[in-house]
């Protein structure tokens, strides 16, 4: 690998510390298992179910572990956020349990019900134009300067990868629970900071476990740029209705995270994450959004081998219903 | 009330005994919350989400209860059921816990999920028409006489009743967790088994808290038993799409617990029914069929007050696809 930090971005104290951070405020998902699924596989699977966190996706966890550890008055000043939905609703949410005032800047063409989602926590909300001029980190900036409001980013920020960890921190105390250990995670990954997050709390534990990024299509920047030692971005008219993992790159941090502890990244069609949805919908009686159903989608296309155990992060569910009808 | 038994058909002990027996087999499903539906609302929700049961309903609660428990002669010899579905696919996972053979009685138009759902367990099943001159019950009973299986009955059984108030129990301690105790706690109602079983859990917790069955217009046949203190069937000719909930009439046992434990019967049509599943697939992240979608649809239809704190039953997901497309 390209690099090899004497420390790295992310320890699992970072974790540990975000877990005690969010006790008794976050949602500890559960643990699903299906036997048909089990069935399907030729192996165990375990489900990490994160559209029943609060705002029904994992982001709440990193925005509030980071919120609550500003100081007072930079909190009471308020915070900013650019998001395509799951990370904005995730800042509405942790700004409104911390007292802060946020504001989120959000593409014109988000899901519905991710805006409103985000309105409902009482946020403001700034539309941009995804294919316009100016990129949404400049328009945030811009704003955080002009209104003295604190950056929440979505996943380049150690407190956000800490949080996002705590999902991992939970798989490992669930499997100990029932005295099992993972042979491999498979997690879905945008700007990589909820894989950076879970490859830390999971190494941890089991420094054996395989942990896979599951990307879509045309948005496979982590896994290339894992297997050639280097950050690599996406083609800009790549496109995927995966709507929550459409970065256009790796994030630094989150980037040197995962090259230290993850391996081969899986790469996922639209097609095979609709046949997802729609498992998860028979046999999970889940509700998944697109970006959340990824993992599950690279392990029912035979991506990677499923002997012994593996988890899969099912990282969110807020859909639109017109789409989720559709796909079933 | 007409009666008034020395001793009720089942007692705390027997749910806290069949707790005992499900430990480590069952799954301790969680206590949700939506801020959404709580604003919606204007007190505090907590959903229990029997979907993610094994079987995808509360079911395998009582059949594990009862199965577990027959002497290994009985259970050797097999296990025999009737049912539209949930109990049927309950039955055949607890059967195949407890490595006994299983056979089960379904009609010919049951969900085609729940045919499935059954067969995955090894379950062998024989269909029967809804409509014909032969009841399920004797259809069943003839089929165990000759083959010698030991009847599961679906409801009006002490260890089926006591397996079900294992969902009333969780309630208990998730909300002791918290902190909390329930005002009112709203129980999908078919042939009485679920609400008899956590109405026994909830009283032994919380004496005060109100314990409502909700049906499904036309099959209202609790609420009516209970209002006029003696056991009413349903029209021949009524209809609803909540097939999990289509008893004729309450059961003898369940009624006596019910009569002694329940307060007003609660009553919703088909279309409350459509709009609080389309509220679980937004707010809840959860796939709820149409019998376990109905305490949520009297709680947003208003049929009883909300204020303070209300545990609502959501007893169970098979849902066809094609049907919960159409109601998105």
């Amino acid at each position: 690998m390209a690099t090899s930090p004497i420390e790295p971005p992310l320890t699992h104290d970072d974790v540990a510390a975000a877990a005690e951070a969010l006790r008794g405020v976050v949602v500890r998902t559960p643990l699903l298992e299906s036997r048909a699924l089990n069935e399907r596989a030729g192996g165990r699977l375990f489900f990490k179910a994160e559209p029943l966190q609060i705002t029904g996706s994992f982001k709440f966890r990193g925005a509030y572990n980071h919120i609550s550890r500003l100081d007072p008055d930079t909190r009471a000043a308020g915070v900013i956020a650019y998001s395509s939905g799951n990370h904005a609703q995730g800042v509405a949410a942790a700004a409104h349990y911390c007292n802060a005032p946020a504001l989120i800047v959000m593409p014109e063409d988000a899901p519905a019900v991710k805006k409103q989602g985000t309105a409902r926590w009482g946020a403001k909300i700034v539309t941009y134009d995804r294919y316009g001029e100016e990129p949404r980190e400049a328009i945030a900036a811009r704003l955080a300067a002009e209104r003295n409001l604190a950056m929440v980013r979505p996943y380049d920020d150690r407190l956000i990868m800490a949080g996002q960890g705590t999902v991992g921190r939970e798989i490992g105390e669930q499997l100990a629970a029932l005295d099992l250990a993972p042979d491999r995670v498979l997690v879905p990954c945008g700007g990589g900071g909820l894989t950076a997050g879970v490859a830390t709390a999971i190494k941890h534990y089991h420094p054996n476990a395989a942990v896979h990024t599951v990307e879509p299509r045309g948005f496979d920047d982590t896994a290339r740029s894992l297997a050639q030692g280097q950050r690599q971005g996406n083609e800009a008219d790549a496109s995927s209705f995966c709507d929550a993992l459409l970065a256009p790159e790796p994030g630094q941090l989150t980037l040197q995270v995962n090259q230290l502890l993850c391996a081969k990244g899986l790469v996922v069609s639209d097609e095979e994450v609709a046949v997802a949805m729609a498992a998860a919908f028979e046999h999970l009686k889940i509700v998944l959004e697109p970006g959340g159903a990824v993992g599950l989608a690279a392990a029912l296309a035979g991506a990677v081998a499923l002997d012994g155990i593996t988890v899969i992060v099912l990282s969110g569910g807020n859909v639109d219903p017109a789409l989720f009808a559709s796909i079933l």
